[in-house]
C-alpha cells in the first residue's frame, strides 16, 4: 500500500470550511488506497497573533516560553482536522510533536529536527488511521518545546517522509506550484513542471516562498520526492526531484527576488587577519544567518565589509555588528534596510557562459544600479534599490524566459 | 524555604495586562523568600473559542481531538507568564501536563488525575526557578492529551500541592473569598473567614462558583490548607481547612443556589426491581454526572424517576433517558431547564435540628413550591423555579445568617 505525505499551509486550514475541505481532500487519497501522513500548520494569522502576544508581554520574549506560546497553533489545526475527518468517517489521530515524537536541537525558535521516532506513527497507521501530525515544532532530549522557525511544517513533512520511507511528499499550498518568476510581478510567468533540488533551493533561498529552503535541503539529501500544488485546484503542480540531463539543457529556469533581506556595512574596518572570522563568528552565535558577504578592496589598510541578513535578524545583526566594530576599530555600521535581491537561477549556468554578463546588461539597461553581487553554480544575485525590484525582475524574466535566447539549447 | 502553590484562574489572567500584573504578584511571594509553583488556567474565553472551533467543525467533535485543540489555551497562558516573570529578572519556566508529567484516567474531557511526577518540578525548584504548570491537563499512560473537565485547574494546583507538600495552595480568583450567599444577590453577604473542606464542598456543588467540587473532595482527602483570594487585592480571603470544634458552633455557614442544572422525569415507569440500576448505569457509563434523584411512590405500580444533572450534560442525558424509558416501557421522558437548587449549609447541622422546618417555612413565606428536596448531614436542598430562586436566596440568608437566630450557639 503507497504510503503519501500531505502537507497543508496555514491558508490551506485557515477557517473551519477549509479545514473540512482539507479533510475532504485526504478522505480521496485515503479512498484511492494510499496509507496518509498528514502535516498541518496553524490556521493563518494564528502564528502572528500567538507571536504577537509574547511580544506585549515582553519586548524580548524568552525563546524556550516563546516556543511554548507559538507551538500551540498547529496543535490546534491537527486536532480541528482530525476532528474533521471522524466526522467524515475517517478514522484519524492527531500527534504533537512529542508525541511522535520529533527531538531536535536546542536552538529555540529555529531548531533543527536530529530524529524521529516511527513507532507510534506506525501503530497508528497499522490501526487504519490517518496520522495528522503538527508541522513546525519538536521537542529536545530534556522534553522542552521548540519550533523550527517559519515555514518549518515544509521541513516536518519531508523529514516524516524520508523517516517513513513515504513515496513522495505532497505540498498543498495556495497557489499552483513554482514559477519561473513571482507571477503577481510578472503575468507571463510559467508553471515549472519539474525542478531539480539544487534549482528549487536556489529559488527558495532567494524569495519564492512557496518552500521552506531547509526542507528542501532535506528531501534532496535523502532522495524524497517533492509535489508541490495548489490545495484549491486539482491540476498537477510542480514536481521537485533530483537533477537529470534532460534538465541541465534550460539556462536559465526562474527569476527570484528578496525583499526580505536587510544590508549592514561595517565602515572603515582595519584590514587585518582575524577581522571577518570576529564579525561572523559573533554573529554565528547569535545563530544568525548570514547570506551575501562583500569586502571591499582595501584603502590605505582599511575596508569596509558588508553582509545581508534577514530582516527579522537585521536589529541584532546591528548590535553585533557595532560591538565588533568597537572593538577592532571600525568607523562605524551602516544599515540599509531598502534593497532587494533578484536572481536568476538554472542548472544549464554550469555548462553554458554568458549568463552574467547579459544579466548586468538588462540591469544597466533599465537604469538599475547595483550595490553587490553574488554568485553560485547555478544562480547569480544582484542587490539593487528596492524600489527598482520589480523592473528588474520583469526585464529579466522577458530577457531569459519569454524572449529565451538562452533558455534552451536543443 | 516554604512552598506555595499559588493557582490563577481565566480573569486573573485575561489580558496582557493582567499577565504582567500576575508576574508582579508571583515575584512578591519569590521576593518573600518562598519557593513557588504557580498553575495558570487559559485566558478568559480563549477555552470557549477553542470549543468553539471544534464544534464549527463537528456537531460532536471526537473527545480525544477536543482534548487536543482545547488544550492549548493553558499552554499559552503558561508560556506568557513565564515570559513576564523573565522580563521581571525572576528565573521561571512552564510546564504542560505532558511535560509535569501529569498522569489521568483516558476520560477525555473529563479526566481525573492518577499521578504526578515531581522530579522535573523538584529540578526547575532547586535551580532557583519559579514553575508555571498548565492547569485542567494531564496525558493518559498511552501519552494522549487530556482535560479535567471545566474549573480543572484548581484540582491541578491541589493536586500538585499535595504531591509537592507544599505549605498551603493559594486560589487566586475575581472575587475576594467565599461569600455567605452570591453579593449579586444578597448585598449583605459577608465573607467566610474560615470555612471546612466539607462545607465548602457542599457550596461549591451547589453552585458558589469560587472552587471546583472534585479540587476540595482532593485538598480535604490530603489535608492541604487553601486560601481562596482575590488576584486584584491584597485582603485575606476565605481558608478551607479541616474543621474543628469551633466551627461546628455555626449551624449555617452559607446560603448557596445553583442555576446550572436541569431536571429529567421518565414517566410512568414500572415499578420493578433493577429499573432504576439501568438508567442511571446508562448515563453513568455516558459520564453523566447526575446530582438528586427523586423517586415518587408507586401507583398502581408504576412511579416517576426525576433527576438532575448539569444543564451540558442535558441533551445526552435525555437521549438516554428516552431510549432507556422505551427499553423499560415508562410512557416518556419529560424535561425542565427552568429550574434553581437552592441550599443551607453548615457543620452545625450535624449537632442542631430544626434547621430544614424553618428552611421550608421560610420559602412557604415566600410562595415559593418545592418540586424536591434532597439533604445531606450538613446541608439541605430544594428544587424550585428557576425564576424564584433570587427572591428565596435573600429570604434565607436574612432567616438564617443576618437575623442569625441559629447560627451561633455561644
Amino acid at each position: 500500500m503507497p504510503l503519501i505525505v500531505q502537507k497543508f499551509g496555514g491558508t490551506s486550514v485557515g477557517t473551519v470550511e477549509r479545514i473540512k475541505n482539507v479533510a475532504k481532500r485526504v478522505k480521496r487519497a485515503v479512498d484511492n488506497g494510499n496509507k496518509v501522513v498528514v502535516v498541518s500548520s496553524a490556521m493563518s494569522g494564528e502564528t502572528d497573533r500567538l507571536i504577537n502576544l509574547t511580544k506585549e508581554v515582553s519586548k524580548k520574549p524568552a525563546s524556550r516560553e516563546y516556543d511554548v506560546v507559538v507551538s500551540t497553533g498547529e496543535q490546534v489545526a491537527i486536532g480541528l482536522l482530525a476532528i474533521a475527518l471522524k466526522d467524515l468517517g475517517v478514522d484519524a489521530v492527531s500527534l504533537t510533536g512529542w508525541q511522535v515524537p520529533i527531538f531536535t536541537d536546542n536552538v529555540h525558535t529555529k531548531a533543527r529536527i536530529k530524529k524521529i521516532g516511527i513507532r507510534r506513527i506506525n501503530k497508528e497507521l497499522e490501526k487504519g488511521r490517518v496520522v495528522i501530525v503538527a508541522g513546525f515544532q519538536g521537542i529536545t532530549e530534556n522534553r522542552n518545546i521548540t519550533t523550527l522557525g517559519r515555514g518549518g511544517s515544509d521541513t516536518t513533512a519531508v523529514a516524516l517522509a524520508t523517516a517513513l520511507n513515504a513515496n513522495f511528499c505532497e505540498i498543498y499550498t495556495d497557489v499552483k506550484g513554482v514559477y519561473t518568476a513571482d507571477p503577481r510581478i510578472v503575468p507571463n510567468a510559467k508553471k515549472i513542471p519539474v525542478i531539480s533540488y539544487e534549482e528549487m533551493m536556489e529559488m527558495a533561498s532567494l524569495g519564492s516562498k512557496v518552500m521552506q529552503i531547509r526542507s528542501v535541503e532535506f528531501a534532496a539529501k535523502y532522495g524524497v520526492k517533492i509535489h508541490v500544488r495548489s490545495t484549491f485546484s486539482e491540476e498537477e503542480g510542480t514536481w521537485i526531484q533530483e537533477e537529470n540531463e534532460e534538465m541541465e539543457k534550460v539556462v536559465v529556469r526562474g527569476i527570484s527576488h528578496d525583499l526580505k533581506e536587510s544590508r549592514i556595512t561595517v565602515v572603515n574596518v582595519p584590514d587585518k587577519p582575524g577581522i571577518a572570522a570576529k564579525l561572523f563568528s559573533a554573529l554565528g552565535n547569535a545563530n544568525i544567518v548570514v547570506d551575501m558577504i562583500v569586502q571591499n578592496v582595501s584603502h590605505k589598510g582599511h575596508t569596509d565589509i558588508s553582509f545581508t541578513v534577514n530582516k527579522t535578524d537585521a536589529d541584532e545583526a546591528e548590535e553585533i555588528a557595532k560591538k565588533v566594530a568597537k572593538e577592532i576599530g571600525a568607523t562605524g555600521v551602516e544599515r540599509n534596510d531598502k534593497i532587494a535581491k533578484v536572481s536568476v537561477v538554472g542548472l544549464g549556468m554550469k555548462t553554458h557562459s554568458g549568463t552574467a554578463g547579459k544579466m548586468f546588461n538588462v540591469l544597466a539597461r533599465e537604469g538599475i544600479n547595483i550595490y553587490a553581487i553574488s554568485t553560485s553554480e547555478i544562480k547569480i544575485s544582484c542587490i539593487i534599490d528596492e524600489d527598482k525590484a520589480e523592473r528588474a525582475v520583469k526585464a529579466l524574466h522577458e530577457e531569459f524566459i519569454e524572449n529565451g535566447k538562452l533558455i534552451v539549447e536543443k
